[in-house]
């Protein structure tokens, strides 16, 4: 480890530009909105994604419900009990399904992507975000960016209804079936909320029949086909 | 550039972990939390450490009210017109400044940068951040990290509020004293509205009579001591 010296030191006006960082890691910043049905394929892929471009000497991070759903955009309850906010605050800022929640769910991160985008980094969001308008926002958010536009790349996991509800991981299709049975519903995308598929995607995936490893090269392919792999 | 090949690819169970993260960018991811009063430095120290880090080889993030409260933690008029925002969805998750919506807003942070440096960056955080409790909570949510603690430096600014006051590079301590004086008041901190300062910062510095340049190697020299920069 050298130390770093003062006198190593150049100074310059203004912050790191993305010239800089993207020296620095060997990519173009960017975020990979990846959109779709649960079941559809979504974390395996972004899992699977991560660890490759990782391996490759690529920068990349996955955003999902597991560290956005209980940390920046968690429940009123966890807000409160494991987050120590106040009640009023929680019931205010916390998140639950309704569609004006899932909005302020996906504009936060999309905003949270476009700061990792902007570092530098590969961000992978994986979440189910269903609306058209709610995934457009979150496309502006990263055209818009102050210091310049981001490459923001939607990833349309097309896998049917049918072969995401047979597979159901986490039983979820059922308990909406269920739900919608006995007359209460659950607002469940697919099943009784909409999914408002993309219309111009930058990259659409089934994973009803192709390996996990075929897809995950499509998108690395993507990635190299527009020059944001520069090393690795 | 070399393309990435199938045969390359090796595939494990689970994310990517934080040992696999910080050989990849040389370093160990972690959050320096600047706080201090307006006017103290934290800007310009921050701006400055995130130069001489990315200039040495190290991924370093600034998050500040340039790239938080107009995007993340926009005021809900911004939410509405420049986000996209619904009108009930802007007037309940957009931030002002009362107790509650600062709380928010450093959670919010806290959250993000937690994230940044789960990822492995050197996340850097400038906000004055004026309560004990909730810069505690920030450092909490870092510490209950579910995939493991991750490191919060405290790093309090603690240039005095005449040095401060006498700065005053945005005009804001002057409109906070008229303000009082006509008796309306806007809750500027410092002025009418209490800093609490860190009780047990890991770093103090002073800007009212170092150099940037030397504070900025304070820092540099703290994070080479705990062993968080591996190379570069």
């Amino acid at each position: 480890m050298a130390e770093i010296l003062a006198t190593q030191i150049t100074w310059h006006e203004g912050t790191v530009t993305a010239a800089e960082r993207g020296k620095l890691l060997g990519q173009t910043g960017c975020t990979l909105w990846l959109t779709g049905l649960s079941g559809s394929g979504k974390s395996t892929i972004a899992v699977a994604l991560e660890q490759v471009l990782v391996a490759q000497g690529h920068a990349a991070y996955v955003m999902d419900g597991d560290n956005i759903r209980f940390g920046l955009n968690s429940a009123p309850k966890t807000l409160m009990e494991a987050r120590g906010s106040s009640e009023t605050s929680a019931k205010r800022f916390g998140l639950g399904f309704s569609a004006e929640d899932r909005e302020e769910n996906i504009r936060r991160i999309g905003e949270v992507s476009r700061l990792f985008a902007d570092a530098g980094l590969i961000a992978v969001t994986s979440f189910i975000s269903p609306y058209r308008k709610d995934r457009d926002a979150a496309r502006k958010i990263h055209e818009q960016n102050k210091a310049g536009a981001i490459p923001f790349v939607e990833v349309y996991l097309s896998t049917p209804i049918e072969v995401c509800e047979q597979r159901d991981p986490k039983g979820l299709y059922k308990q909406a079936r269920a739900a919608l049975a006995s007359g209460k519903g659950m607002g469940f995308t697919g099943v009784d909320d909409p999914y408002e598929a993309p219309l111009n995607p930058e990259l659409t995936l089934d994973c009803s029949n192709k390996s996990v490893e075929d897809l995950v090269l499509e998108v690395v392919r993507y990635l190299e086909k527009r020059g944001f792999l520069t090393h690795g």
